[in-house]
């Protein structure tokens, strides 16, 4: 039993060794259950007078905050496809078909609709991600099909590669003459990159690097774009130089490299590629998977993406970067983009999902009080539980996930060191993060909609589809998470010899003395409603939890690498360490929520940001709760007042829970569910089945 | 954050006021990470001397144990369909098409294979749910798709109906002359039928009655085998009788009454019926839902089911039951067979899933120590942590649903009162959490398979799509919770007036005092193995913390239902309400899985299940800590050796993790996830794919 609804001692007062105080009283006697009347909520049968009754939102000022300033390029490609039915992807549709669909809409936005992404993944991510947001909403594998194409093939180009690359395959890759495919995965190595097996060995006589799939472990798999569509594919391979000891070659390492799959003008495999079909996935079947096998595949020594290495006529390794690993490091460190892309249209998906399900709880009603209007389903405790927290995170991630595009953008342009170290475990974290929580929203919306939920047009089934891959593409997020815990470490172990930390995690520097003291025991026993939303209060509780988790792994790792090496420490203390990263991450997340919180310039606005603000960090205190109650951080009193805020936090979010949704500012054309329609939402379902 | 897997307290031998004792210091020594060599998990690089190094299973003599008496006609059906490609689903097909199949698997079911499982519904329903089972793991649609016709429709005949209509209709049941629907669901009616609003109403003049759909709002909806291959339905309507008082009609409440709606000999449809598709769904596309809308349709009276409730030909009513609530407790109580095979389908998936995962897990490999072979991925802690409890869960499931079909086949024999009740709730109780479970269960698994878990191949998707509505369907699972939190309510207020106690809470009669007393400051603090891993420990833990939501519930509702009336205290307690169920269904998956062990005849098969019912048991403890903390139930020095006792447990079970799967006897045919094939897996993945 997972569930945090209610626990023996927060819920009875009547059992409580200490007695609750007076205010919790006062305060729970305002927490009255909602029977609605259908149109209109009509809560709080005990009047309380010091609270307003509803919160009002301006939600055009809160909308206004939330979109980003690329409103104008996603609301063109909304048009563009709600105007081109034959380019909109049907429930039911082949796996064939939906690839020619896919590949049709990618080629319609470039060479119709006049959207060039291609121009931004470099110089202007914000925007770049704010297209393939709009473009995934139309159909998300057509919003992949297009990132394997521009961000992973066009970017491993630009950013691996040098001028003579980006000279030769700019144009092709823009207006996508030149389809391609990043070939990195293989069938035995997907999260080990540095354990690939392909091989590319330099030929000094005819001047080439020859390929080689050594065995069927090392076939590249799930190659997006190679089973029907890409011309060309970035290989990773590991570089094998001749040399002139008694080993007679070198390994180098992993490389990447430009190899034509398919004729250009023909489209024939080209010889010695052999290419298969990956077949059906979960999700996202209008992106073509393929699998490659290499035999003594030759390519000139210039398809070699040579920016943090290269070799010369005479075979010989030149490179800015003195180790296998660092070049390594730089490499992936290229292509962390992908994650930002997904975290940000992660949040996206959870945003239409949280929608499609509250517009659905507001309309549905049932059951009701004895001779009464049947309820809304938003009225029941139960439900606030599985929708409004939901709510409150989708605007918290909202916020973290723009702050890291900001972050990935400067970094983009000035090439700082320390901001490519924060924005790279920024990144995985909240990729890590964000996929995990979206995935479970997901199903916790579908099981929420009841049966209708369960229609496809109603769209949960394809959306969690689509996206589960999310948490394991670009990096499993257990792995991710595990090198935001070992970036944390060496920012301690830093720490500890005077250096700086980078900017994310500044609050270990400035307080992590104060947070490792002894929790104080007199504000461990405050539970006033001020004290509980105090943003500082809540930060610290996060923090401090980071901070000890940090501390305490730091001691376990030192001592049980004495006796097991330092992989079984690690090992030995991988779940600790996966909490660290997930606690570090919520303190990032929180710490951007209420700054954006305090950024917001209309009050109404502000004071619904700071509501959900609030739900969400002590919603996830809540969560968490016996990590706090062990260390007496928190009194079982105050345990106790927290679970009830909560519940009259869902309650109070469920008042403006419409407004709160309708700032998302997502058309019916992009939520597309019948049952979460703006307007007739039965009436549009009845007709969508033939009424 | 909800993960659980470590907190501050818990991981931090460092920072705890409280100093662990010597004994735990020796048990975490033991505890050593997982370094394995490919092919045997070498384990333990400190040795312990006083455990065997891995348990021997004795996996025959468990799989025996765990197999029911109806493994015949399983391999039965597994040989008949394995021997008939042309009726086994491919990964691609159309809906139209899949509904066809679908059908044409019933079909041979019953007239080739020979299987006829209309003849178990109400005589033998261990073996009519065994063969669902195995249908199911045909195709999950094929096995809804029989239930469909024989447990809702044919059920509904012969449950709710009388001699008559068994004379009438039970052959062309059976024989699937006479395919059937079960109409009760409306577009704007699920879980509340007794809102449903199709009416009957009474023509004295004719003998007969008219069926209406009296406005869009009740269209019956997902009324499965009605889209496509459907002649008849039960249709759930209010019965309306004619009097001779100024009303002039008397709502006699939702009675059942057989409706044809398509012709027998062409299959058109009839007069006053409409019917349209609803289309596409999440998954079971092979189940033609329909919707149903009837104008003036007529029927004759005997077309009532009216075993508890009739009409005399002169419009008179009758019934053996005194109220309209008698008898529509009675009428819904007919049809908990659903739920009870729900529940215990559920597991089966479970079994499936849990299975891939785990063998997959043992044949993967990604890193490792340096200069050493990479390890099984299985041998990180991190996914121990996700496979190894939901390991022993399956198992705890496995015994309490099959311990539930043995319960409900003895109702259906006895009729007896207490029984009926039992079972009521505890069907509802189970099929809620097993199924809630399951569906977490499948996502976790999927995301444990990274990459090669998305292709449709090895199963995740479909799975999860077609279990997804296992927690909506035969009612849903937030609404089937407060039905056995209303039954504990009941009892509870029974006990305290003297009276009763049906079977599955004797321990509530039996030791409610000694639970409600305060937690002994003694035992809190005790944190040896032989205590944690003693059954008494923990079923006491289970049961307090059961007895004291309910005591406590009792009189948070008494209190609000002074001001709230009885709605609004239900509402204003339904998060509380929720954890007492899924509290109380724990205490009895534990109960029945203790006894398990206990009857357990071959010692070795023993020993590997109490290692088992010791993880399941210590994992839920170790979720809901904050709840024993905070009553001080557990003591911190406790809670820690808790959590690090699952983590060895999990390492133990990793160790014979293989021998358990396998005594699931789950053969390849029904896997059929290439990833987990028992032998040469990679090689037939890639096989599939075209190498």
């Amino acid at each position: 039993m997972e569930s945090r609804r209610g626990n023996p001692m927060a819920a009875e007062g009547e059992f409580s060794e200490l007695a609750a105080t007076r205010r919790i009283q006062r305060l729970s006697s305002h927490i009255s259950p909602a029977v609605a009347t259908p149109s209109a909520p009509l809560l709080q049968t005990e009047a309380c007078v010091s609270r307003p009754k509803k919160l009002e939102v301006n939600g055009e000022a809160l909308s206004l905050y939330l979109r980003g300033k690329h409103i104008d390029i996603q609301e063109k490609v909304y048009k563009f496809y709600n105007s081109r039915p034959d380019l909109l992807t049907p429930i039911e549709i082949s796996m064939d078909d939906h690839r020619e669909l896919c590949m049709r809409q990618l080629y319609a936005l470039v060479r119709e609709a006049g959207v060039r992404p291609f121009l931004y993944v470099a110089d202007d991510p914000e925007k770049y991600f704010a297209i393939m947001e709009a473009v995934g909403s139309v159909d998300m594998s057509f919003g992949i099909k297009m990132g394997v194409q521009y961000s992973l093939w066009g970017g491993s180009v630009i950013n691996l590669g040098t001028k003579k690359h980006k000279d030769k395959y700019f144009e092709g890759i823009d207006n996508l003459d030149y389809t391609g495919c990043f070939a990195m995965t293989e069938l035995h190595h997907g999260s080990n990159v540095q354990g690939l097996q392909t091989t590319a060995t330099f030929d000094p006589i005819k001047d080439e690097f020859v390929i080689d799939t050594p065995n069927d472990g090392a076939i590249k798999w799930w190659i997006g774009n190679a089973a029907v569509h890409g011309k060309f594919a970035t290989v990773f391979a590991r570089l094998i130089l001749p040399t002139h000891d008694s080993k007679g070659v070198s390994d180098m390492g992993v490389h990447a490299f430009i190899v034509p799959i398919r004729d250009l003008k023909t489209h024939q495999t080209l010889p010695g590629v052999e290419i298969q079909d990956c077949g059906h996935k979960v999700g996202l079947n209008g992106v073509d998977n393929g699998a490659l096998r290499f035999r003594s595949v030759r390519i000139p020594r210039d398809n070699l993406l040579n920016r943090f290495g290269d070799v010369s006529r005479d075979g010989k390794y030149t490179s800015s970067l003195p180790t296998i690993n660092k070049r390594f490091a730089a490499t992936l460190g290229e292509l962390v983009g992908g994650r930002v892309g997904l975290a940000y249209a992660s949040v996206g998906v959870l945003k239409v999902s949280a929608t499609i399900a509250i517009r659905y709880a507001l309309l549905r009603q049932q059951f009701g009080p004895l001779k009464q209007p049947e309820v809304s389903i938003l009225d029941y405790q139960s439900h606030q539980h599985k929708l409004m927290p939901m709510l409150a995170s989708t605007y918290a991630y909202h916020f973290a996930t723009v702050h890291l595009i900001k972050k990935y953008s400067e970094m983009k342009k000035t090439h700082d060191e320390q901001l490519i170290a924060d924005v790279h475990a920024l990144s995985a974290g909240l990729k890590s993060y964000v996929t995990s929580y979206t995935n479970k929203a997901l199903s916790v919306c579908r099981e929420a909609c009841g049966g209708h939920g369960y229609a496809a047009v109603n769209r949960f089934g394809s959306l969690r589809n689509d996206h589960d891959i999310f948490q394991t593409f670009e990096g499993d997020n257990t792995v991710l998470l595990q090198q935001v815990a070992g970036d944390l470490l060496k920012q301690y172990k830093e720490k500890f010899q005077g250096g700086t930390l980078t900017v994310t995690w500044n609050y270990l520097r400035e307080s992590m003395g104060s947070y490792l003291a002894q929790p104080n025991p007199v504000t461990a026993r405050w539970e006033g409603e001020d004290h509980l939303r105090n943003p500082k209060f809540q930060l610290d509780a996060f923090r401090y939890r980071t901070s000890r988790l940090l501390h305490s792994v730091a001691m376990r790792l030192n001592k049980h690498s004495k006796t097991l090496g330092s992989f079984g420490a690690w090992n030995r203390c991988l779940n600790h360490l996966l909490t660290l990263a997930e606690s570090h991450i919520e303190s990032v997340i929180l710490a951007k929520f209420i700054e954006a919180v305090k950024n917001c310039p209309d009050p109404s606005a502000r004071a619904a940001l700071k509501l959900m603000c609030d739900l969400y960090a002590l919603d996830r205190i809540w969560k968490d709760i016996g990590t706090y109650r062990n260390v007496d951080y928190v009194a079982p009193n105050k345990a106790k007042a927290i679970h009830k805020l909560t519940e009259y936090l869902s309650f109070q979010v469920r008042n403006v829970a419409k407004e709160l949704v309708d700032a998302f500012d997502l058309p019916d054309e992009v939520t597309r569910a019948p049952i979460a329609m703006q307007a007739d939402a039965y009436a549009q379902y009845t007709q969508v089945v033939g009424f």
